[in-house]
């Protein structure tokens, strides 16, 4: 084996319901980040943005890993290859803001607003994608650490944009 | 001892950084708390909301609790009679949210709106007191889990009022 | 009010499950923590070396707190006056073991010897009280870090040494 | 893509400071898991048991993961494919438990038993390879959760009698 480095994770939260449009554009998210060949993050449960995306991610050969807020595996979706069980409930969304090199935040509840304020206060990149924030983290859109896509095509363009830039 | 039973617990969240209004309000509000006999909780540090509020409780003969986000006591409040060093860094918000029966959020940053969201989200009523959260949570607003007052005084009423109705 | 100072916080670890005379040993030690003016810290659940630690200490005057592993209070001690909610399961115990500066290990299973482990790996004291954890710390042991004791009475005075020292 | 299911996830824990005996049975068992597809899942940092057993799998092909107690990658391991920051301290010890399928403990101090002792109090099977302890948990090694084995090709035996068995 030549080179072994650290791959890309990109976090991709978001809620547990989701209607049909937000269901497949996280779908098509998941596809988008598998091609590119970075690794998905997100909280792993058989729900919502978390299957949907997973399971994007993981029928274009991508790896997908689950931080999950539970103690077993009743509630983890079929699409996530590797389950990481912290059994410390919404504990682990900072887990998530800690271990995405980018997040994207898909719309989603005050859980996934929780998710969005702890990657900004740890200092990493968030990209809201369909999801409105309303003015509430301006400062940083202001410089430059929030940014506001509207597909997911443009979400991968911004998390690239991050990614040359050293983070 | 005649009755032993659980006392009343009020989150106090809100910014390391407080300017000269933000923290005597801080202060005010950690005084009317502990005059009512609650027991102060917030996030331990010596520093801006934390450290005034704990303040203000702790000179009216209050109780205070702090969880600190360190494995060690070298950013503690001189104010907290009881520091609970977590070692997990901002994964403590999560338990700041759960362990307040009613959370007031003072001014502050991306923390503080993570711990408004995880109180939000885990069914505890949240008072924001001089704090912006735009219109996120607009739906808690609504149901009434969610209000926002202007001062210290408006702010215990409000916990009266949650604390009355069985929270 | 003249001084605020922290106070000392004395954690009690042990099982969920407790005989009778385990039961009584227990609550002995929390009525002479209390009565030594210490803050009883332990797991908060109404069950075995938990219930009966924070009675003793209770029906004394002092001071329980009880970081539970439940994100609810339905298992909750009668017996503590302040629950810290985490959410976390045995994830708890970690700030159990950085929260009290000295800890007593009554008789209990595996998860009281994470407990012991995680305490003396952090540097806190450990007095096993009853509780036999055969000779996997024997270097804390012979450097003092860990001590052993058959009674409550014998485990104030240990504790009182440790403080005397600075821990 | 057939069919996506979730792989198995072995845990390697041990201590940071191994010796050179020790260093090359955690490499030798690495080597071997990832010879079996498994993905091995350790405390992820650049030292000890946990540095050569990443080696290992990942010279063999193999997956991975680190739980790391850092907020930050300063001390990730170069061999770890997928860095999980948890910022939490020992508290990701828990997170390690509940991830791992089944655990193979190798020479380490407290903070290893205090994996052994997570993993068994929450019912994964543990596989003390090398790694002494005691007859502190004599009564998981009477039930068969708790197994002795000398060296890697035999740990990797006794994994795959726990899988058989549905663990």
């Amino acid at each position: 084996m030549a080179t072994i480095k650290n791959q890309v994770i990109i976090g991709v939260m978001g809620g547990g319901l989701a209607d049909t449009r937000q269901t497949e554009m996280a779908y098509r998210l998941g596809n988008l980040i598998a091609a590119e060949g970075w690794i998905l993050l997100n909280g792993g449960r058989r729900a919502g943005i978390m299957d949907a995306s997973a399971r994007g991610a993981r029928e274009n050969g991508g790896i997908t890993v689950g931080i999950l807020p539970d103690a077993d595996d009743r509630h983890l979706s079929p699409h996530i290859l590797i389950p990481i069980l912290t059994g410390m409930g919404s504990g682990r969304n900072y887990i998530n803001a800690l271990s995405s090199h980018v997040m994207v935040a898909c719309p989603g509840g005050a859980g996934t607003v929780s998710e969005i304020a702890l990657a900004l206060k740890h200092g990493r990149p968030v990209i809201l994608l369909g999801m409105d924030a309303g003015d509430l983290f301006s400062a940083y859109a202001a410089n430059g650490q929030l940014k506001k896509v509207d597909t997911p095509t443009q979400a991968i363009e911004a998390i690239k944009s991050y990614l040359k830039n050293g983070l």
